[in-house]
């Protein structure tokens, strides 16, 4: 594993407000709330995705040694604060919506309730790893629609934004509905099937591009695809119906073709007709290049004969949402419910609960409420820590990956269109409304002298 | 450290390329070229970045036996290739243009020459650890040209993809020119300086605003920032004056005021009135919320009084232009020129070297040529690496920025435009156009049939 577990993986302000914090003897309990305030472009919806890491994150958050040397350095803490830190461990409650469930804007993706120095100082690192996997979770399933139930492979890893990301990215999409992950790393590590086969430098490096074809056939004749872009795609498709016929002589079956530059959705009809006419049908046509949910519906849309799609950059980088208006807000301290003041950046107040209503197997609407409340539809939001413990053991993503696909079944198609899509209904609850504008009043008249 | 330092931090296809070269008993050298194919938007140089990683990575190169399990357990390779794999190394040559430099598009920011097997099994790290470093570099520059020597703190790290993101982050933007980072943990592994006070959440949790400003300036009299917009910036700078003037009274100095939304250009001007007005002249105002280097260009035309910048989430995941069309292509196999057919992504052939011509202190233009040759201008392409090894030892992270910093005060002002830049002057030198003509001949007739 290549997971941070540094305490110091952290705004400076963390510190300087938990120094703060002590010096003022300030430990009772405060709940943070982590939310997304809007949707990026044509979002409509989010996925649950990081709460595993959250909670691997929290049961081992502790300073080391050589920690607690590098800030005496700065010279910026007490000894007593620093001895403080020595034996510090998370100690709070998590409540979270499983990761692969659907969220929606406003909606608390997790409440943390713990001593305010303990709930402060994991900020940075929870709004990090929530942000990351949700992003490209959302992405990919986006991806996952546009396909219309053909293969997706995750083939970002060279291009996201760093080791973290590129693994992070093979899970998220794994866990989205994607088939597979070029990622080998990704593959040992999460249990996500592997897939891959040849560059362009391959072809290369042989003399000729039908030598290259028979050499992989060789060596792979269970596995091949054959990469037909390198110097012409038509000559290259001739090439590869030539070697498919060789192997079927031999007994091996051609798998498949890739497809990598150019008018893919033309050219693959082109592809698809020499190979055809080769009476090698059952060899699939691998598209790739710059794909994202834009691309992928644009080629179908276009009658391109596209069996399978690598998905790369545009999806492993959320190019078009590269990141959330994401939020950690404090929202009790010390049983008294608190809130920013602004006009563009809501925060809802209070520990809360968010209730999904089904009707006829379909999401019809949720209600953000008072977490104590009971309300119709079921609640999201389960708690998987207490007093710094998991409560249950780590999920296997490929069962998180089977929620996600059978409750993104219940979600109806207007609300997720990949462009234009419906809001799906999200309200607040008269209580949790209430006292919202009650908190908002007392700031008001307390802070600003209004009455 | 956190470094990924495991060769399965890689696509799929290079072990099956490179289990088929074994086979076909390829391992004669090849030279790889990595380069960006194009500027993303408003984008006109780019920064090196990133080579100190690579080196990390090829010197600690190898399969550990957990590895070699997992790929058995694919049952893709055979018993040799996996006895092969357990004792390689990386033994080849690297090329490089120093960290710090500027280089453009098509220029080789690095050539690799190696047994073909390695310079491929390395291939998803370099480009993943250089893409990231160079995009981040290159924005941080840009923000850094758009303060005009105001300080710039990396603020990014909660939403930057992923934690290595959020270490990278804040090592390429410090090497760009920025005065301090947030991450703690980057400031111990990069000693870079820290920076960071207090969040929302501080003055929330007090029971009034000024209690919370009281009590942050009696822990940390010597470094006091009030964030001062939690409920109304107007009114939270009445208050920060007010404990300014008491600090002053017990001999301290309040360091500044933190402005984090609404019109903070306006708003900066108002809170600048009141601070002057209570005489308290040396209280910077420090901004933050949302800048990058067009948002900071567009305070600063409006006339906002601010001394520093916080840049955060558009800085660290460079929101404008979140990946590069980075490339890693194959350019010479055991001395012959190799080269993929494409109008639209060019691919320069064989080892090459870039040379930069200055004239009275400022840089004129660039010209790409190859390796052998002498050309007029300063050859920026360093071997740094032989037989695998490093030819020196890793440079301070500070030496670097200096050297950033004295080259990008040589770049003209024309070519630094956060919008409608010039290009910067690169040419091919006749010998290299000559060998790319030839090339492209030759592999059309070889495999197009084209005479």
């Amino acid at each position: 594993m290549n997971q941070i577990q540094d305490a110091l993986f952290a705004d400076l302000y963390e510190l300087t407000m938990a120094a703060c914090y002590f010096e003022n003897r300030m430990f009772a309990p405060a709940t943070f709330s982590l939310y997304i305030r809007k949707y990026g472009p044509h979002r409509s919806y989010f996925i649950s995705a990081g709460i595993d890491e959250v909670l691997d994150y929290l049961e081992r958050f502790h300073f080391t040694a050589d920690d607690l040397d590098y800030l005496q350095s700065t010279g910026l803490f007490s000894r007593d604060f620093l001895n403080y830190l020595e034996n510090l461990r998370f100690t709070g409650e998590l409540f979270a919506i499983p990761e692969g469930r659907l969220f929606f804007k406003d909606e608390p993706i997790l409440e943390i309730t713990a001593p305010i120095i303990e709930a402060q100082l994991i900020e940075s690192f929870l709004i990090n790893a929530v942000n990351l996997q949700v992003s490209i979770a959302t992405k990919a399933a986006r991806c996952v629609h546009a396909a219309g139930g053909r293969n997706l492979v995750d083939f970002s890893l060279r291009r996201t934004q760093g080791t973290d990301a590129g693994m992070k990215v093979a899970r998220a999409s794994f866990l989205a509905g994607f088939k597979a992950t070029s990622n080998v790393l990704a593959g040992k590590q999460y249990s996500i099937p592997i897939s891959g086969t040849m560059a362009h430098s391959f072809v290369l490096s042989f003399a000729e591009e039908i030598e290259a074809f028979r050499a992989f056939a060789r060596t792979f004749p269970d596995r091949t695809v054959l990469l037909i872009d390198t110097y012409d795609t038509v000559s290259g498709a001739k090439k590869a119906a030539e070697v498919g016929r060789e192997m079927r002589e031999r007994g091996q079956t051609l798998k498949g073709v890739r497809l990598d530059s150019g008018d893919i959705a033309k050219l693959s009809r082109e592809v698809r007709r020499i190979l055809d006419e080769a009476d090698l049908k059952e060899v699939v046509i691998f598209a790739s290049g710059g794909f994202d949910e834009f691309g992928i519906e644009e080629a179908l849309s276009r009658g391109g004969a596209i069996d399978a799609f690598g998905v790369g950059t545009k999806m492993g980088v959320s190019a078009d949402a590269p990141y959330n208006d994401i939020a950690y807000k404090l929202v009790e301290y010390n049983g008294r419910p608190v809130l920013k003041l602004s006009t563009a950046k809501k925060t809802l107040v209070n520990q809360k609960q968010v209730f999904r209503e089904t009707r006829e197997g379909k999401m019809i609407g949720d209600t953000i409420g008072m977490r104590a409340e009971i309300l119709p539809g079921k609640p999201l939001l389960e708690c998987v820590m207490r007093e710094g413990k998991r409560l249950a053991a780590p999920e296997p993503l490929a069962r998180i990956r089977e929620r996600f696909l059978a409750e993104f079944l219940t979600l109806p198609d207007s609300h997720k269109s990949i462009k234009n899509a419906e809001n799906y209904p999200v309200r607040l609850s008269p209580m949790l409304e209430k006292a919202q504008s009650k908190t908002v009043r007392e700031v008001k008249k307390r802070e600003l002298g209004e009455s």
